[in-house]
């Protein structure tokens, strides 16, 4: 199942603003600048930018959004490059590609991810009117911070080859996964005029579907193939998942009732969140 | 020669803030929290942040130039932890004490240094008022990004065990230290209400004052002991220097050119002025 057609549109437009975001004259150490544009413009879902836009249509129109949706990719392909690294997951294969650090060294690889990082702030300070920038800002800290990416990173390094609670495999994931995903959809509303009362309902289907687009992850790396994946099978032997935990049978499900407790956050916007929950829907679905 | 006694309050006063930006027990894995206080708290002379501090004391006053200060130093330690880095300079002593990746591991140093990163825009971006937060942002992302840190670190990287021209060697520092010292003061002064017509002046001798500064420290590097510089001595013997350009006779020449082209760009500021000439004088004579 690809994404709704609906959202190619989407998919295309942020692809064409990460592509002018990092130009390929730009003039730094050539090896730097292509490590930065290998990652950010791989072929890809593109599902946390299109969670942005399509929660900015939520308060009138996705036209503002696409910077906000571009700073979150920016911070998603930073955190990949890391997560890929020899001192972490040490995996050679990414969207289908060898991983950053293969083509381009760790030295590179690591400086890269962090101008990507750098970037996404860059980018929002430089774009929206200060009082929107400064929200958005405060958003990106808190989903990279020591409740987010860095956090999350850190205890699922650390728990490499160790034997780790329920809990602390969905602390691990909301940290690595749904903090980002909340980030995107309250910033991509933001930029639409949403007031901050509105925003709780956001994040918890956000966080919610993070979770689930997650636990979809770990089945496909034990059911999927290479060519579905775009990354080597059963990769994360060494780490405990939620397939691991739970099952085949076990993790789909609670990845189905994940997308539901999403879906059902969403009801006080009525019939405006049918593009939110057909994208929970294509998460509970994918199969690549 | 230690940093002017009437610097050593602002010295104090940076760290006590530091310290309480990563607070010891924040509730994240706890080698990432240690790794980015190790390096972050490490002794320091701090020179970025005076630099800020000074800067605002030209408008009236500092207080407001605390949390900038404290950004520029978390993205200056973030820099370090990665310079040090096996893939990069393979350094294991740092401010007199084990590299953060030889005490951490790899992975947890790179994740800390990310950490460091984002707090710099969190905290600009939770403390100061938007219009404010924006432009700070803007100067730091512009000191970080491929005119900045990043490129000058990886051009520095590539360039080991080559030869370059008196031209890059000059690029490569200007972007790992010129521009952060001139992030450093135009941030500083922007707390303090600096109009943006008056951050010229600033730059050039924040510029100058960053080159001039680099410049001792390669001269540290073959003229002085390992207590005086926290470094293993002649570390940099793989890397063109500006020793190794002008002999220690000309570096040192150099840097006392630059420091004068420093003081001579805040002209415009009169007496006022005094304190960050005092700075200048510091930087050229350092011995440590």
């Amino acid at each position: 199942m690809s994404l709704p057609a609906s959202f190619v549109s989407y998919q295309s437009s942020i692809g064409t603003a990460l592509d002018a975001l990092v130009p390929a004259d730009t003039p730094a150490p050539r090896p730097v600048v292509d490590a930065m544009r290998y990652t950010l413009l791989a072929p890809s879902k593109r599902v946390r930018a299109v969670l942005a836009m399509l929660a900015a249509e939520l308060y009138g129109g996705s036209a503002l959004a696409v910077p906000a949706a571009c700073a979150v990719e920016c911070v998603h392909a930073a955190s990949l490059m890391l997560d890929d690294l020899p001192s972490m997951d040490n995996a050679v294969l990414r969207r289908g590609r060898p991983a950053a650090h293969v083509v381009y060294g760790e030295a590179i690889t690591v400086l890269a991810a962090f101008g990507l990082l750098n970037l996404a702030y860059g980018h929002v300070a430089g774009t929206y009117p200060p009082d929107l920038a400064a929200r958005i800002s405060a958003r990106l800290a808190g989903a990279v911070g020591l409740d987010g990416l860095v956090a999350g990173q850190a205890e699922d390094v650390l728990a490499t080859d160790q034997s780790i609670s329920f809990e602390s495999l969905e602390r691990i994931h909301r940290r690595k996964t749904g903090v980002l995903f909340e980030a995107a959809a309250t910033s991509g509303a933001l930029t639409a005029g949403a007031a901050s009362a509105d925003l709780a309902a956001l994040s918890a289907y956000a966080k919610n579907l993070g979770l689930a687009f997650q636990i979809v992850d770990d089945l496909l790396d034990v059911t999927g193939t290479p060519e579905q994946t775009g990354k080597a099978i059963q990769h994360d032997a060494r780490k405990t998942t939620f397939v691991s935990f739970s099952g085949v049978d076990g993790a789909r499900a609670l990845a189905g009732e994940l997308c539901e407790t999403a879906i059902a956050a969403l009801s006080a916007f009525g019939g405006r969140a049918s593009r939110l929950i057909d994208l929970a829907r294509f998460v509970a679905a994918r199969t690549s």
